[in-house]
């Protein structure tokens, strides 16, 4: 039987075994968006889900099924929700998702969350979805509970953007589909990456306001709101490392009170 | 770059032409439910991703992310709500995960829709979610949508339950983590199966009725309704075989109108 | 004054003194549906109605008024919700009314409820419905509740069912609008039934999975999924003879603890 | 086969034929509260019922089933939400019942409702389902749909209510369980009035103005809100005779133009 | 630093000092709507923000910021929610605000809140609102709690109603944006009033009954549906005295025992 | 009668006659929010008002009332949800706010409108209520609407930020209560404003992470986020003056095609 660390290839008594132990359970949550005529359309999950995996081995933790539909996307954060490809839930049908499970890992004793996300526009919907989960617990009762909420790219050191942004961080909305996460990819999953494809289509030059219901004219035609140049799986594999290490300090501070 | 079965592993560019060619969309209904002492969680996501993934190599269709949290778990469908391990979403959550797909797939031209359901529960929520998602297009407007909706287990030959079950066939809802489920894992993941722990407590005897909100005693402690003895990864063959052509020929009559 | 079995036809202090005394309170679950060319569209109120009367007179408990419009027909149990005639709820509307009714009668003390079914499209919205209300209630204060969830049909023995079925019983599915449906009414309602209206064009043969938008081809243009052939008042009685010996013995064992 | 009044009772066909031939369909809405100790609690079901039918018989219309659970009860209309034996919904699930039977009547052609309410808190619920239908409808579309809404104490002529009333009509609200309600009850069903029980300990004098959660201290103890001295079957054929020729008048007015 | 009547008008430690010390907070209810082609359409607003701070500025109280959009306009009671001009939000989201607002205000300590309203169409959907937040906040733990509710025109002594009305008060219903509110107007905010353009058009003749989806005739064209002659500043003044002296003694009353 | 800026302001002939006219609508959306022991907590209210109300002045447009309740305030923009004063709508009430108001000025012919928010937390769920009415509206239909969502902070100058930091924007997040919003509150309500109380506990320190339920330990006792040092009347007429002309422009480029 596999010891893995996917909550849902275990069996029941090893979950409950493990979740009695201690163990942080992690959440990724993504989505299913365009990413340039370069990348597959589920970046948003591979991502938060790798990030989860390397975490939870260091710490003994366990990864949940990822939420792969993510909620509508806007353009200047990721093309919109009318570009091919994309497919959008509403804020209310994703953040009741993230409430009931919440609610329900509460229910089987998981006193440990750690959300890790990686579509910018789950953010509000997934805070919304934990504060009601607080609520429907019940507010007085949930004192042993701790929820994290961690976007992935905010675990990134400022060194590490200095040395594969030379030339200034262009900041992390623009970076849809562009240097940090296609070579995350290229470490990851290289095989869903034709750098070949990637357009010179960008940047994106946003206006500093939305317009609807037209799409803003700003997205580039390939999707990619920055650019893709000098992407490389090794540049991928700075940034993961980042985001592991940040985050097995934060569960230390948090959880263990390190 | 990949020539993927999985929608989200392709490029947009790749997504859109496939669907511009009348490419099936198929979407797994899954759950994160308990499958007795000898089995992985993610049975009813592995399931009838596995099944529309042969479907789709041979249609030319694409298989989108599975929902892998499904409707509330029922005691004498799967171990209840309460059993540990599993993740339960509520039934109106469910629907308008179901409803959002739908809808936005709808937005992007798709116009054949089949989604194969691995758990016993999710089928009244979804069917809501389709009819909500029909309330929302406009039922006026959706005479070019068709949506299948296909339980993978309805789809095994009466002769081939049979030969699994030659002292007679328990019924679909005892199935639950015993010959079937367990016979179509170890076909496909054998890495998440553990024929050795499969209990002999069952099967389930259940009253013909509900009680809450205490589980029902009928279910065994193992969490396996039926049994499990006999499962072999030729038999899940068969029955992988049965769904597949079953499937193949539903959408042959249905989509193409041979 | 009346000393009903019926809740609504008390005073409230009648209703509170019964209450008190421990009385169940039944709660009748139909819906308005096509029932053929020969039978009114009434009969999934009727006939849980009916039978929750026979009960409650044998068990000193009270019927609360039936919910008359039930959850969208389908096609494969009772003709779909577009067949004429038939008035659909959406599954949420019909959860959020089994939700409110049982949290109200909670607060009036009472602890003993039965929900009696004769709608099969009903029972996914049933569960959810008392789920929420525990949910709504609190989980951890609702240890002296307890609610029974009943459908008629599974009420019968197999040996009335063989009785009747001398050829084999076609299962419940079919069994919409037909002779065990047929005879009930007979018994109970007899000007609402004209048998010599009743449609030969069945039994219904339907693909075992569902299409949408359109309705399935299967439903016989009666709208009788199986045959009423057979059907007669003293096949009824035998059938309401059942239902009310079982639930009785239900009571009796999960309420009083025989 | 039954030629009845009650949409129910028919079969589909029946039903199909008479609203084809323009048959106008009346909603009885009504509550399950406490009507003193004097009366049973379905006189909101039971009053709106018997005028419909009265109705429907002239007109060749047709009664759908009654909504037997209503929008919570208020002190100062009737009693309170916390009075015994009260069973209340809540406002959006009351709403939703009337905005999904509505909609369902327009998909199979109704295009003449009149909704007859009998419990005063109902009135705010019913406008918000019905105009979240023609929401749904389709504003645009919904040009040959009339929906009316009646609340049956407004039918009654001044006239009417002076003779009743010799000493002045102290209001609709206060009439809850008082002499209306009460001599219509004796007129309809006499079984379920016993006005030897008739409290009194009333009128109910309130305070203008709501305070929560503290049910008021003015309902007087028997619930009833005003007196029932002087009522009689004689008084409720009256007012029943008024109902009926007003609503009758009503529609030639609105549906034929009259 | 302002020492205002108005909560948001503080700093957050002055209010946070204001509640310590038990001031009772003022919610003002109104609606943007019509009221005549001599007045401006935030009547509902002003009226009782204004009754509010006269209020709070004698008992020591605070003001919230006031709801400016209501509950549907109704035609009998404001000209109906397409009358041009007026804003209508669903009953729904009205009441999820009062909702809202209530669990908020608890939550920080408030024990004392009373919601002064000045639209018609409020009433229901503010009492669903105050149920709703009960609902939430747990009825066994609200016993500390309470919140009145106040319709502003029902604080009017039946002796100033008679100065103001010699020949008969019409009704609060239809005294929308007659001389009760126009006095209140011109006295509150005079420039806000173009009395010359009052019409008269009026009074609104209703049938007793409303009628979907077209709008009831009986709106006269001005919007006006009583009338406006002999409206004054200073019967205004005599009305808003009436106001503040009545919520002074209910506050007395209820808040303080007296 | 004025001839006010403010649409409730008007009579219903004036604003049916400005909308006829083509006049953009603006709707200032803001919260009750804690600003720190120098301001009052109207500031998200005020400002947007303010700016709404100078363009509108040049612009011939109107001026909805604001919406005074926010989206739940977070700690690292806000103080966040628990921090006293605050009043907090959950993101889906705000979100419904949103959609019925558009839906409703959409239904009187209005076809330009700009929501100007002054409160971060908003930005989601004002999407989301955005998108909401066109799904409601009918996206085939709103051909000729365009609603522009503008946040008044991203209409500053880079020239007027170097200005006013000349040692380096903190950035809008840790804006709040901060120089940026005290200086426009000087120019515009300088009785709200007590720079002698401003505290000097900042700026905040967050971690680059949210924790749930406990309120983040970066956020300074006063609620203040950056600093106050610095801010003056003259400073906030430099970011008003930038706030109009940036949204007089963009409402000349996407209004009217220049």
């Amino acid at each position: 039987m596999t010891d893995s660390l996917f909550y849902a290839e275990l069996t029941w008594p090893d979950s409950q075994a493990r979740i009695a132990d201690g163990a942080s359970v992690f959440l990724p949550l993504g989505a299913t968006e365009q990413h340039g005529r370069h990348m597959a359309m589920n970046v948003d999950v591979v991502l938060p889900t790798a990030i989860a995996a390397r975490v939870a081995a260091k710490v003994g933790g366990l990864v949940l099924p990822p939420l792969a539909y993510g909620n509508r996307s806007q353009p200047r954060t990721g093309g919109g929700p009318s570009f091919p490809g994309t497919i959008n839930l509403k804020a209310h049908t994703f953040s009741l998702i993230v409430r009931d499970v919440i609610c329900d890992l509460y229910r089987q004793n998981v006193r440990r969350i750690v959300t890790i996300n990686g579509h910018y526009e789950n953010i509000g919907p997934t805070i919304e979805g934990i504060e009601m989960a607080l609520d429907e617990i019940g507010r007085d009762r949930v004192t042993d509970l701790i929820v994290l909420r961690v976007d992935h790219w905010d675990m990134v050191r400022a060194a590490t953007l200095e040395r594969i942004f030379p030339n200034g961080y262009p900041g992390i909305e623009l970076e849809h589909a562009s240097v940090i996460e296609t070579s995350m990819m290229m470490a990851l999953r290289p095989e869903l990456v034709n750098i070949g494809q990637a357009s010179n289509d960008g940047p994106a030059s946003f206006q500093p306001y939305d317009r609807y219901p037209s799409p803003c004219d700003g997205v580039p035609p390939s999707g990619v709101l920055s650019l893709t140049e000098g992407s490389s799986a090794e540049k991928g594999e700075w940034l993961l490392a980042d985001c592991e290490a940040a985050i097995i300090e934060i569960i230390s501070r948090e959880f263990n009170g390190d």
